[in-house]
């Protein structure tokens, strides 16, 4: 089967506008499919405080609130994902950019409102393969935001984290399907002090001894679950590491199939 | 050749909510391929607002400086752009939103700071019908808002009624193409008082004589200029009239192709 990376990018980097473009000119340059996933980064925030609309939060989880929706919707499918998009296309990548409406890419359904109502938020139910699937045969580099609908008018903000998961999972079916998570550090660290101290390979009996030692942060163990819950799922490879793993070959976390 | 529908809605039809839903929904129901075109209405005036970033027009259009050009990506491909295509998914059209950079569907110029500086307002220089073709082929409705870009990097801000134009000649190549204007008027009228007054064809000679009379007002005359002349270019049909027209069997005004 051919191989499709999906890349996720986190808020961070959206923020700093050199290292945006940085790599975004490696993602352009990568070879093969390929689908990019991103966060929303602090502009909605920012936009909520000008324009005074309350930002709740719980448990570092945003609560997306009737009035705090159409930020969200505007800079993440509008402000976040044309600045991509245009970049990309600036760098001869073929980019076009998605919301989970557009070509009814990703279904999801409103959270329940207990324990916390965290408001107009969406957990996943399905994502549509066949978007992808058309986009990528002609050519075109899916850029996705973190946003579902729930098929009847409604979008919903959806963790990015999620998204990139669930569309890396849905397409091993057509796919050799590697999930990349980019973010600030260079991979699961033995040494959060040491940036050279990158784990490049994780197992299941790795990752247990490594929770049993405490040297995994409490931070990363989630990632790590959804990590090995994606290749039990059908995903090649997870790898986690810097924005420069892409395309260079500096070391990285890589998560297999057995 | 197969009949293509681009239809143009206003900004005044954005911001009636119900208005606006029972349209999608007709659109929903059009047969054959369609291209939905937006225009921005007021949100963006409203943030701007909100946001104290001042509002700058001259001769009644927008003057997009660097703190408004964000404003208007956000609302205009963002939350503009996802309501209308999740409304769409949920009346069962299957909708791809689409600013120029998407696809590069739109490539534009930043028009001459003389006489008047517009700021980051594009002039369109190509419309990309590839990106149109492999959307309408594998069945999707593309739906575009009024952004451009200029192939390095930069997203701008365009009239609507001229990327609806420019689709619709681009895409005569491959299409009869009718290119639709919805507006708050049942078409060109010859009382503006009387709604009924529709003038149902209008040709050159007749256009003449209604100019020579002042039968026709001055704001209608350069949307008729412009639809002569997309019918010099290829485009079959042009249609002035209300929403309902796309959809039911009420007067509009038509161009056609002697």
């Amino acid at each position: 089967m051919p191989k499709l990376n999906v890349v996720k990018i986190g808020g961070g980097i959206i923020e700093r506008p050199l290292e945006l473009e940085l790599f975004l000119k490696d993602f352009a340059a990568m070879e093969g499919p390929k689908i990019l996933v991103h966060g929303g980064g602090r502009k909605a925030t920012q936009w909520a405080e000008k324009m005074e609309i309350p930002v709740q939060m719980h448990q570092g989880r945003r609560i997306t609130d009737e009035a705090t929706l159409p930020l969200i919707v505007a800079v993440y499918a509008g402000l976040i994902n044309k600045t991509i998009v245009s970049q990309l296309q600036a760098f001869n990548c073929n980019a076009i950019g998605l919301s989970g409406a557009d070509g009814n890419s990703i279904s999801a359904k409103k959270r329940p409102i207990n324990p916390i109502d965290f408001g107009w938020v969406g957990d996943i139910e399905k994502v549509n393969p066949q978007i992808f699937n058309d986009l990528i045969e002609k050519g075109y580099a899916p850029v996705c935001c973190a946003l579902s609908h729930d098929n009847n008018g409604q979008l919903l903000n959806t963790n990015a984290d999620t998204i990139a998961a669930e569309i890396a999972k849905a397409m091993s079916a057509d796919f050799t399907s590697i999930l990349n998570f980019c973010f600030e550090l260079n991979g699961v660290l033995r040494d959060i002090k040491d940036p050279s101290s990158v784990i490049e390979k994780i197992t299941p009996a790795l990752l247990k001894e490594l929770t049993e030692k405490e040297i995994i942060s409490e931070g990363m163990l989630p990632k790590l679950h959804n990590a090995f819950a994606a290749i039990a799922q059908g995903v090649s490879e997870v790898a986690i590491g810097s924005t420069k793993m892409i395309n260079t070959n500096v070391p990285y976390t890589s998560i297999k199939q057995q």
